[in-house]
């Protein structure tokens, strides 16, 4: 099936039969996720695949025991985190070095602007301030393009969930390509799911996905969108 | 090309040969965007085909004219909007009842619970309004699984961007699927291409993609990611 076919079949799939999904299906959709474009290749997600039986009913009633993930064959959890991006950028530049390729362009990038931006505290100190000076560069930005954020925690968790989105949709075609559905979920209780996956302040929960195959019933309805104008703007 | 092949060849270019881009082809791409995943069917992106020479211009300054920016035969800048979803919903409760299956649950989900997490002021009166109602519901929390958020309007610009993105990683690997290539840029001036743009404070600037054809010296270097048990956990 061509990609477009694929972009056509995918649908968020409520209810799924009792086929059940061969593991190689998942770690493959998973490893297609992980080769999405990514911030800074900073890499800030996490997929968890819930095998454990008392942790995956944990997992349906935080989901507030919705169809989609009561029926679900196997339940993911796309996490994106604001902290492992230490680790990440040492892994980084080693794989650089190795290669031979670290300029020092590259090195400073990952030393000095990726610290000035992913750096926060729990009680947005940091964030306070990044925004005083944020005002000083207001003055030169008036002259020329500047870089304006992220200042805030909540400003690298949107980046973070960004990627992590992309990823996501990497893993629901490759299941669409492999024959399988997903059904991406939001509605959680994201507490309740960041307790069972031990998961600490800086992480969020970005979605829960429902794998299986879908039920004759499985889809609720035809797929609508609005106008094509409504959205794709040309300047 | 099969989904898991176009999946490898997907990657940032960061400079784009002289060869020209078809018309069709990135609408093409925009239209398999538009059918990806997305939170409640709001549908709350937006995507920018910069076509005027002017505003290109000043849209590759605004990304710091870089390689990605400047070499590329296209530049669509790829928008969420936390303002959009009451135009949206009434076009989809119109849709529902056109095709006669309006259910009462899917009217009380677009009128009362999607206001309940959209709504906001500029000045987050609102959303600590919601801060302080969510301080009771914690109560109710310890005994049941509940919503917790969104609360704050950053925490709508959360989800509007995480559903942008999942357009977005549609509208590259559509691209690959058809020959050509992008680079997914985070590096601008957001002010200034809001101004170009002419968006208002309700909007986020998710990325902006440079398309084009790889120039051969186009990929900085070979594909890097950390090891995959880093980031998928079985549990």
């Amino acid at each position: 099936m061509n990609f477009f076919d694929l972009v056509e079949k995918r649908r968020s799939v409520r209810k799924f039969s009792n086929e059940n999904v061969p593991g190689k299906v998942i770690m493959k959709a998973l490893k297609a996720a992980l080769l999405a474009a990514n911030s800074s290749n900073l890499q800030p997600w996490e997929f968890y695949w819930i095998k454990d039986k008392k942790k995956k009913e944990d997992l349906v009633k935080a989901c507030f025991s919705q169809n989609a993930a009561k029926t679900a064959q196997e339940l993911i959890v796309a996490v994106s985190r604001i902290d492992t991006w230490k680790r990440n950028r040492e892994l980084i530049l080693k794989d650089y070095k190795e290669k031979g390729k670290l300029l020092p362009i590259i090195e400073k990038y990952y030393n000095k602007v990726i610290p000035l931006s992913y750096r926060h505290d729990r009680f947005g100190f940091l964030g306070a301030m990044k925004k005083i000076i944020s005002i000083f560069m207001k003055i030169i930005g008036l002259f020329k393009p500047i870089p304006r954020g992220p200042l805030y925690r909540h400003d690298v968790f949107e980046i973070v969930t960004k990627t992590t989105a992309l990823a996501c949709q990497n893993f629901m075609m490759a299941l669409v390509a492999q024959g399988y559905d997903s059904c991406p979920m939001e509605g959680f209780d994201h507490k309740r799911v960041k307790k069972i996956l031990n998961l600490n302040s800086k992480s969020h929960v970005v979605m829960v996905l429902g794998v299986g195959k879908a039920d004759p019933k499985g889809i609720y309805g035809e797929r609508f969108r609005i106008d094509d104008d409504l959205v794709i703007k040309i300047i």
